[in-house]
């Protein structure tokens, strides 16, 4: 009988498991832990662009030919990610001071997430003067932790032409 | 000896069966149907915006507290999408013409994809003139279809003030 039961219910366990298992990434886990990664890594690009080092900020991104970054262009892939930022801040000056607020993380399942923030550019003349504006970021848990997938950067109307 | 492997190998076989069907989740499957559904969805919104018909319109979102839109400004849940839309837009003048081009559906997961493009909206004068820029859509396979969770809308730096 014991053998019987075994029989009759580890199919249905392990159907329960897969559901339970896979119902599990299809919601929204406010998982702290992955917050606080996300945030340690949009702060650490913070750091890495302050002091000029636009590889190390770059790093931020997915290495992948599939991202996408939208602004007043839609930029695709690593390679022209990174010249897109060398061409529109090709000095420290026009890198200026970067800070994030208003920074918000909202899980979509436990492998990507999404991130709103605001983002502030403080320069000098010589760099293009101050720059702002709001971002949504995709953020996708890879093997080498949370990286950028998708970037799409709006900039306050006030600001000066679009370089990004 | 037929027991002894079922019940070595039960264990062993739900657990393939658990990653194997969690694991398709967590890769960007290009799933035609999917890709048809939400090209679909966009499709009809933007029939139902040339109608004049906001409310059939906002449809295409998930009618959740949590959903975002990203433009000058950060909006947050379906009402105040609705809202924003009703005070950007009150007249069948100010809606225009929507046209979507350039669409790009890129998978997440089974669940989740991003969607790239263009609008432009065709206006008179009393609507307030044309209006074009590029954005970034989350969307999510949801019970009743693909909705729209996250909306990143960027304009044409030619483009009149934003009111959108």
């Amino acid at each position: 009988m014991r053998l019987f039961v075994r029989r009759l219910f580890t199919p249905a366990i392990a159907l329960l498991l897969i559901v339970a298992a896979c119902s599990a990434s299809a919601q929204a886990t406010a998982n702290p832990a992955d917050k606080e990664a996300i945030l340690t890594m949009l702060n650490k690009q913070a750091d890495d662009w302050n002091r000029g080092d636009l590889d190390a900020f770059a790093k931020g991104y997915k290495n992948s030919p599939d991202i996408l970054f939208v602004s007043q262009t839609i930029r695709r892939g690593y390679d022209q990610m990174l010249a897109g930022y060398r061409k529109s801040f090709p000095t420290k000056d026009a890198m200026g001071t970067l800070t994030f607020s208003n920074l918000e993380v909202q899980p979509l399942d436990e492998h990507f997430a999404t991130v709103t923030g605001r983002f502030h550019l403080e320069r000098n003349a010589a760099g293009g003067g101050d720059l702002g504006g709001h971002y949504m970021l995709v953020v996708e848990k890879t093997p080498t932790g949370w990286k950028i997938v998708r970037d799409a950067t709006t900039q306050d109307p006030q600001a000066a032409p679009a370089a990004h």
